[in-house]
């Protein structure tokens, strides 16, 4: 049994380093962002991610359509490739098919893949197919892109700490898809929506390159908090983050009213939001000014020299954040 | 459940062809080959493949080691990446792990892959990581070429068919492992090791290209007439192949004197050789001139304007062949 994944993850990668080939001056990052990069030529980087999903683990085909499924795999890879500034461009599928289930199922799987990749520019361009005793799902992307990849480890003291859109909708569409009350489903379309079919946002990210010019980036997989210590890690450093400044959607506010909890819980906590979390020299006044429904960008909090801070109504407290184990899952 | 694998491959790919975005220009092969080929440069291109493992489907972690499906998983692809004529660069591994493994084996699976990989000259260069109810490991690598890639679809009438090494060890090592007959555990190591770490030609393919100028490679995972018949459906071909010119190695020989067995059945059949059947212009005897220990190379047969033939002493049948499905293994 595996303690947790972020130790196997740890010592793997230790055993990688100590007898595995040392890395080629052209890879300019291997694990540990949310992309592989490598220097295809001075102006030219390519950009690899990995997604594995697995059935029971991932997903259960008795609460997740096969549409779904797909759509989300290739989404989640979608958003890796995106969020270091990139576009993605060949999707690599293994799947390993069990025998309860027909073509027809995994021709809906691969319509929710061929969807994602559409809207994305990326096209499906090899992979392997086999038996297996549970449904298994692996997409390798590849993507590109034409200026600096935007690293997790560059944000600096004082920076800005900026959000796209609104967080914690994901997991509030869970919650409902799986309370199985109907007259929610219908009040909260957009939540249940945003759970099922999250979308990256390369709609927006090359307008906030040019606006803001990030000196770091990362998607919301994990949830905000636990996806924002990810960039202080791997850049040294802190946040400040002002909980009343974090954007809800009204239908999340709507929904916490309904069931008196607290939104802002799930907007720090949701994952797989594939909204952009960024860092930049631009000042919060210069973000508000920018902000409009079509580029809906917040300003949430500072970062640091150390410490992760959480600010409510000017008081402040430490923040201890759980990052999601899936050997710790059950 | 699923008719047959190449059924709902060729489904699926259709699937892709109509719904998906049309290939880009600098996408040379998609699926089809052993590797996706994109042209990054005029004289440079990128190779993909992808391989999943799958317990139960492809291994049984009662029978094999560890180190062997680690290093078996890595050599696969490593040996698409060779018969396109190209060198591994990039793996990246996804992992999903049963909560009845222990991180020592977890190791030793990457202990296996590390090697496969060092022999190559690939690094791991990232990879996702997940619990799951059965061992599943999924490969993706990397490779680039700076000469052609070595498709499978420009054979052409009249050239020689050759293959490297010799073939059918692998098929007779698995029989001697299942058969647990210690003696011939211990006169057949060298059947049993091609079995359980076959290595790539990576070693003298480049000797190959510059003697011989390839006009198609693939490299024997099927089985040598199952592999061969690929060459040919791509190419619009067929072959004549000369059965007793088939090289076999002094133990597989022994070893079907014993089982009084034919052992051109199993250097026919006999997958996960990783040895390379490639075509050329060149002929026969120059082949046979160039034959040594360090470039194993034999001439088989030719390629012919279609149907499969097998000649024995002069006398020629035409040949069924059944490829492999994981689907109808049971």
């Amino acid at each position: 049994m595996i303690e947790s994944e972020w130790s196997i993850i740890e010592s793997i990668n230790k055993r990688i380093n100590l007898t595995g080939l040392s890395l080629p001056d052209d890879l300019i990052a291997g694990s540990g962002d949310d992309c592989a990069v490598f220097k295809v030529s001075d102006s030219r980087f390519g950009l690899f991610t990995t997604d594995i999903s697995i059935e029971s683990t991932h997903f259960t085909i008795n609460t997740t359509s096969p549409e779904n499924i797909g759509f989300k795999a290739m989404m989640g890879n979608i958003s890796d490739i995106a969020s270091m500034g990139g576009f993605p461009r060949f999707a690599f599928i293994s799947i390993g098919i069990p025998g309860y289930l027909n073509s027809d199922y995994i021709h809906s799987i691969y319509k929710g893949m061929i969807e994602a990749a559409n809207i994305s520019g990326a096209v499906i361009a090899g992979g392997d197919t086999s038996s297996s005793e549970i449904l298994v799902l692996n997409i390798c992307l590849y993507g590109e892109t034409d200026t600096d990849p935007l690293m997790r480890n560059s944000a600096r003291s004082g920076e800005t700490i900026c959000v796209t859109g609104t967080t914690g909708d994901s997991k509030a569409g869970l919650e409902i898809l799986l309370s199985s009350n109907q007259y929610e489903n219908k009040d909260f379309s957009n939540l249940i929506k945003k759970h099922q079919r999250p979308v990256s946002r390369l709609d927006i990210i090359p307008a906030i390159i040019k606006k803001f010019s990030p000196t770091s980036m990362i998607d919301v997989s994990d949830g905000l908090l636990s996806d924002l210590r990810h960039i202080c890690t791997a850049s040294r450093k802190g946040f400040s983050l002002c909980k009343e400044k974090i954007p809800l959607s009204d239908e999340l506010v709507e929904y916490c009213k309904k069931n008196a909890s607290d939104p802002f819980l799930y907007a720090l906590e949701s994952g797989e939001e594939y909204e952009i979390i960024f860092t930049t020299a631009v000042s919060p006044d210069k973000i508000k000014k920018n902000f409009s429904n079509i580029l809906p960008v917040t300003s949430i909090g500072k970062i640091t020299d150390n410490n992760y801070v959480l600010s409510e109504n000017g008081k402040e407290s430490l923040v201890q954040i759980k990052g999601f184990d899936h050997f710790k899952k059950k």
